[in-house]
């Protein structure tokens, strides 16, 4: 397949889901576990549609969760491709939730997760480029190299000292 | 109920789980997602047995997958509370796995979960304080001030230039 | 509530799933009922968008299963209300699935619902209306009254003789 | 395996289901799709016995959902096959519900499904005939032909026109 | 409710399932724990029906596992009731399983469940009786008897010296 | 791999999991069937562990359920395997619930299984031995015999009288 650069919202994919009861704790609110497997569901499905690969999850960010979500509430999960590192990926994922009875309340979430293209031997593959169109999107694309060197940092494959970029932000 | 400091180790819970078809993708290898919601309920129990009210997740930090899982393996999950902070709780997980064909094989991830004990009313409580037993145990305890630090930045609640115990790894 | 007439597509929702082993045949190809628990969610979640209460489903037309979807396919749902009755909605579904392997392939797949929307005592209440903007909806927005009768008939709730609009396609 | 004409209640099925807090909305009432989806597999386990291939589901007709089912109820689903046509089965599908306080009170569904037996390269295969013994079993397999046009002109396969028997009931 | 004696086969459920990918191991054959979650919901539902109210599993009897059930086969699984012993009643359950290649063969595997019926202060209330109507549910009623001594016994509730029905097989 | 006899408690494996509203009756209690799932996967996940070999499900003993486990409370099931008779493994299984109100609160359950260990062709193979280290293991390795017996009088595949050891606790 030829190289093709795609826009960054080209790759956007949606998923809804109802908060079931299995979902839910004892006090009727989602689990966060449940949240992050939405999550990491969405990011793949947007991978997987860019790539027509398996797409594996290689890392996720920290993730806060703020607002409780309610059984029966429908939880809005949109995903795009920040930016592409050669074999990965750095997916931003934005979760909203209707509350089921009060219609304007929406609360929000927000993560990135990285993901790797394999071939059929499970060997990481090239993935096509995405450039962002609009302010919002090249703020993301270029938030994510100061992203990638905490990951690195945080799995111990790079030494703080040498995160450039990440330093930046502690002066 | 009245105060009663326990130990680090006391608080630790085992979880097991089969991976199913359900579970991988079309190389036959562990969603990250599912994972991540097995390691969120793992320290659910971890933090619920310790403090016997809901609890929620309130952050995950960064996770990096390491070896793929495959269909079949059986994956273990160990949960230890590494401190208590006033309301919540840092939860350390450690995840191996044993391939079904190749016994010696143990594959392993880690991950920090922080919860909160809420009341009935969905208010955060005080949780019993927990204390540091051996020198690793130590450790945990100490950086988890460290690990405090940067999810407030990165949750957007803290400045970096006020991290004073995470800037000084940067140098 | 005050009414508010909105346009059909801004109704829409948009729902993505993938094929799981549990979801398919002996042959890998998804079931046909699991398909219809995701159209009924997906019109489902777009009517309780829509209304803010308890939706259920009154009826679905006929559906005719046209191209297989495979396992670890991505099957994407659309859907909006096409028109308003009073207290019930028609919900225009379309399925596109995407092969894992053949990026370029798109099979698809439409269904309409109908769904009633109930207060906490189960009585159906009344549905803001909604219009056609463009040629498309207008079509499917006229059609509605010819659906309905059919309805109406298959469910023994109208004498086929009566039904004057759906007469008039057969001649 | 050689043919063997076999009669219509020979091929019946019977699959029970009680609903759990996940088939739920919020009013405590069972999905429609969820409805489907066990009427789907209902039919997908007659099919299953009366040709020992894969079956695929081809087309389902018009359900309306009449009374509400709870949580706790116990669900049946009967299901017979009521004419073959060639590598194609109609199905019929009679649902009741047993409300799990009021032992009397029994609601009802019917609905009809066809399906297509496949053999391992996907392909129809010629379904062994079945035949009506009773009067009722007589009436639905005479139906059946009428319901087929139907299905036609629905997946405009055929022009309402050139629909015989269909039209005749509209006189 | 007045007491209304019924007879056993009156009490007679069916259930049919289709083991999915999910239900096995490694080998595709159903694991042991999903077909006694299985039986375990059959008899659920043969009690329900006959009780009208909540009922509970008190205890089910030594289950040996005959033949290997496959991916894809249709398990069939019969209950009724064999004897009432004032609140709990005694469930047969038979399980068939249906190749899905091979048609004829057909593998089989029984088990005894017990049952209780609860209030909604969930304590426990009398249960209609049931009566034999032919040879084979005479024997079982009569059994039933002995089946209960020995559950007493491996309860701890009964002395073996003082089971003189169960004793008498011994010699 | 050659053999290696080691210690009944090396065998022990822990599995925790919460109880969910699907898990529930009306009652808010776990359903039996459930339950039994979770001993039987416990079982496996040991038996998998110690033989590194596809386990299958021979025979359960009678389990009498006590004390209810309800709706969000945690399950602990610890499993070891008691004594290996050649190809197959008896396993005991230990069932905690954590009341998650009344934190001091423990119920209590008990169950023996059987597994059988296969090779890739689902023949059995032999199983690595294991030996008991305290005084309780010791009871458990001894009494495996009596119930072996008593599982083969139940299987019809030993006549009572012939069953010298379990005889012996009738008098």
């Amino acid at each position: 397949m030829e190289e093709k650069k795609i826009a960054t919202q080209s790759t956007k994919i949606s998923m809804s889901e109802m908060v079931m009861p299995n979902d839910t704790n004892n006090l009727n609110t989602l689990f966060g576990g449940k949240l992050m497997y939405w999550m990491d569901m969405a990011a793949a499905i947007c991978a997987h549609k860019h790539t027509s690969n398996v797409v594996v999850t290689a890392s996720v960010d920290n993730i806060t969760f703020k607002a409780p979500i309610h059984k029966g509430d429908i939880v809005t999960l949109n995903a795009f491709i920040t930016r592409v590192f050669n074999t990965s990926m750095e997916i931003f994922i934005e979760v909203t939730a209707q509350n089921s009875n009060k219609k304007e309340k929406i609360e929000s979430n927000t993560a990135f997760f990285t993901f790797v293209a394999l071939n059929q031997k499970s060997k990481p593959i090239k993935v096509n480029e995405i450039y962002p169109e609009n302010k919002n999107d090249k703020k993301l694309f270029d938030g994510a190299l100061r992203r990638r060197q905490l990951r690195l940092i945080l799995a111990g494959k790079m030494k703080p000292k040498d995160a450039n970029e990440l330093k930046s932000i502690f002066n």
